[in-house]
């Protein structure tokens, strides 16, 4: 391809408003330009990565039986109300009528649509398993889009479906996506782990997450050195302590504590460790409220609670709702003399002896312990694991890293099919629901990821697998009509080998050069003043070593290192 | 592929809804599902083939230096206002808010976001030109969706867009455009012809559509045998006759008409012919009113009119209108003694002598003559052309056929660089606006033009350059083992030559040969009875031709007929 017939918009300067690495990297290479926010045209160098990406997703979802299919990005909205997500989605969902005022919903996911296909057309379990998937545009209505492609509104997705009459035919189907998942983000060179994660307080029974890891990451990733133990931080189960007998001979008291609002302030006013104060949470769950306490340093983690409640309904209670219930403020919460019912994080239990708020300001109960002055309903994990922490399988002490889902294997078993009605006959004629798994890869999140971690300071550095062209050919002077020669002809004979970018452009070399480290293709080759004596510079982006060949011998040479 | 685990659910049953021939046989072949008015799924054999047809049109668009870019399916509002189409286009533009209550249309065409992209960009004529493309989903709300594929409301199209500093250069393109497309429509096996068509009041000066012919095809194709002549009826030329002097002597005079309100039932009363009388019609042309008469056999074509006052705000005028504005009805207007400037045919100009309306009910002039007995402003083609009249390049009389639009190459010229601020500088430093061409393919629409024209009575017959698969084999007894065997072996060898569907399946024999017609693979390979001597039929599904084959034969003979 001659550059000067392509759109290759490179900016000299940093654009100031790029919040992430990939983000500034992609328009300073005039690969992307964003039309609204969250919604960017996707520039050519862009559609010939995402091309090549989707072609390995393509690849590797038919080396697992997938089949390929396309399905409306309009959703009716009555297929939507079916599976009760019309109303849970929320603002995320973007909502359209067309002139006869029906609704749709453009579609993030698709498991209604499929599973509203599939309903009419499936009688028998005989037709199972069926692993159906698609590559297309998908919608989310972000608050907050950011990051360039990683946390768009308009993106493209690769979102899988698979069906089954079995348990036993959804783990297969399940352990061939996790590894043709595994297979893709190697073939992308991506440095990914596929982390445990949570599978939501309703559907789902087990899914894994693949995350790439990068420090612009939104997730926390939890691992260990000493085994392939990973895991999301909002599912890293917390080590439990075995239980003490604890057998306090001290009073409970309250105490004056004017202004004091946090453990911190707490435990310097007490004259202890924040490790040694507790913090008490009010939670709505549902229309009920409960109370949660934790260490002092801990951290309550929302969608544990989620999970132990089974419902998705749970928030942190308002101001407003705390002073209804308990006539006090947060800061100086309690369980004494409450009628709220009281859970323990499992750090708390050995714990005694300890301060509490007295739900009144300025006032704190010390001495405390629980079953004594207050009733425990139960004891369970509801916190963040904090680094240093033993991890769940024993491995050693977990530490973190940031993390960017490109991917998620979901086991839905029968949340969709149940709630829809889609139903096979089994091997005794007896109508079952179908067994469901769903499995996604962020395509475009995929390309802003690989730039994440393919770069130097002067700009990309595609891996092989994915890059727009295998290499750039360069005249560093576009007026010398030898040179231009030698381009022209090494032009025809690589581009018969190689995916080949010509920079024909009437510009300066070191526009040129700038633009070729930013745009990253794995091979340069220059034909610079050597020209009259027959030698072209050839350069590896990536190890930056660079060689003088006669021109003869450049397809040899790339041959051998490409 | 082993289509046990592909999802083609055929019927057995012609679906009564489908109105042409492609929707009836998608939906009998299992090729795509509907799931609302107008949209559909495209299932794994649609899939394969929008691939096969995409890569095609790839190709030629890479072939002609058209480089691929993908543009959002959300078009901010404020991009639509500044070419006025926000407001012009109506209610086929679907448009929705964001949750911050921002507008956005989903996109029919990207004209807007194109020049959008390119004016940030583009500064000099140096850069020029340049043909950026995409395939990709749009939206257009029809208020009769039909057809299946052919008129959906959510659909495939490859759209392309150029830019240039000077005519030739776009002229060039258009060239070379309509050259690529000729090669797409010929590689996918349409029989189809390039016809002028009309470019729009306002818009472009020049294009063409492409048709495929097709009796279920909504448009009319107007040629002639005797040249490569062919026009869109709402284009097509009519002949114009020489001007005769013509002096009459007969006196004007109104005649009692009593019920007559059709040229047909005039003629029979005045005991002329129907090309004898005239038909006046009142059209509103923006805030105006005008005449324009037309021989009583002929219709009066609203895109010539709209392209004469160079408006799109071009309407038939009501019944109220008309009352008011000359006291009459239609079936009785006519020229003599109006304010209305009037507006002849050509083919009227040579009349003499003829009736026209009174403006009053029950009444006629007979006898009359333009410039005698009324004022006529201009004499030009107002008419749809009708069959056997000679065609505008003297080629011989015109013929009509119906034609699907597949493809359109359109010289937008200055229409959105104007409105929209795309200039760049000339080579003498001054800034003009940027030229453009826009050129579609409906992507989705070709696949259904393409089975409209080859089918039998049995099923679809694939082209091979857009077949789904090459092969397909089919064991015709499942429980043979022996036959299996053979089976996985083709299955196996024919497999690295060629792309094959091996019907796997426990079904009879029967359902398979009938599934394997609707599908309709360039090739069947039947493993039956005579497999025991190791034969196997091989049978062509366009040319019915039909072999028995030893088995070590198959792939040679393939290779030599395939």
């Amino acid at each position: 391809m001659r550059q000067s017939r392509m759109f290759i918009p490179t900016m000299r300067e940093t654009p100031q408003d790029a919040e992430s690495l990939s983000h500034r990297l992609m328009l300073k290479a005039g690969m992307i330009k964003q039309m609204a926010s969250g919604i960017y045209t996707y520039l050519p160098i862009t559609k010939l990565v995402l091309n090549n990406i989707e072609q390995i997703v393509r690849e590797e979802m038919n080396a697992v039986g997938g089949v390929e299919i396309h399905m409306p990005v309009l959703h009716p909205k009555e297929l939507w109300q079916e599976s009760g997500r019309w109303d849970a989605y929320g603002r995320e969902l973007m909502r359209i009528q067309d002139r006869h005022d029906r609704d749709f919903a453009l579609g993030p996911t698709h498991e209604e649509m499929i599973t509203a296909l599939l309903r009419d057309e499936l009688k028998s379990y005989k037709k199972l398993p069926l692993t159906l998937f698609q590559i297309q545009t998908k919608f989310r209505d972000e608050l907050r889009p950011r990051f360039g492609l990683l946390r768009g509104r308009e993106f493209i997705m690769k979102d899988a479906y698979s069906f089954h009459s079995n348990e036993a035919s959804l783990d297969e189907t399940y352990k061939d996506m996790y590894n043709a998942y595994s297979n893709i983000f190697s073939r992308v060179e991506l440095n990914y782990r596929a982390v445990e994660a949570d599978s939501g307080a309703i559907g789902g029974s087990h899914t894994h997450e693949f995350m790439a890891l990068a420090d612009i990451g939104e997730d926390t990733v939890v691992y260990t050195d000493g085994s392939n133990y990973a895991a999301n931080i909002e599912k890293a189960a917390c080590p439990v302590p075995e239980p003490v007998e604890t057998n306090s001979s001290k009073e409970i008291e309250k105490v004056e504590t004017p202004g004091v609002a946090t453990c911190a302030v707490l435990a310097e006013h007490l004259d202890i460790t924040v490790e040694e104060t507790t913090k008490t949470m009010i939670m709505r769950i549902g229309n009920d409220y409960a109370m949660i306490l934790l260490r002092g340093d801990h951290e309550l983690n929302d969608i544990k609670v989620k999970s132990y409640f089974k419902t998705d309904d749970v928030d942190f209670a308002t101001d407003e709702e705390i002073r209804n219930l308990l006539n006090a403020t947060p800061g100086s919460l309690g369980p004494v003399h409450t009628e709220l019912p009281v859970y323990l994080d499992h750090q708390v239990r050995n714990m005694q002896d300890y301060p509490t708020g007295a739900n009144e300001s300025g006032y704190h109960f010390v001495n405390v312990n629980h079953e004594r002055d207050y009733e425990v309903v139960d004891y369970d994990d509801f916190r963040f694991i904090t680094e240093g922490e033993m991890a769940q399988d024993d491995s050693g002490p977990v530490k973190f890293m940031k993390g960017i889902e490109v991917g998620q294997v979901f086991k839905l078993g029968t949340k969709y099919s149940e709630s829809m009605n889609l139903n096979v006959l089994d091997e005794n004629g007896r109508s079952v629901p179908v067994l469901m798994g769903c499995y996604g890869v962020g395509v475009s999140r995929t390309l802003s990821a690989i730039i994440e971690s393919h770069n130097d300071d002067r700009g990309i550095i595609w891996p092989k697998a994915v890059t727009p062209f295998d290499i750039h050919i360069i005249t560093a002077n576009p007026k010398d009509d030898e040179g231009v020669k030698i381009a022209e002809d090494l032009y025809e004979s690589l581009g018969k080998r190689y995916r080949v970018l010509y920079d024909d452009r009437k510009e300066r070399a070191g526009v040129k050069f700038a633009d070729s480290d930013l745009i990253g293709l794995p091979y340069r080759v220059v034909i610079g003043r050597g020209a009259k004596e027959g030698k072209v510079e050839v350069k590896a982006r990536r190890s930056e070593e660079s060689m003088d060949l006669s021109i003869d011998d450049v397809l040899q040479y790339l041959e051998v290192n490409y």
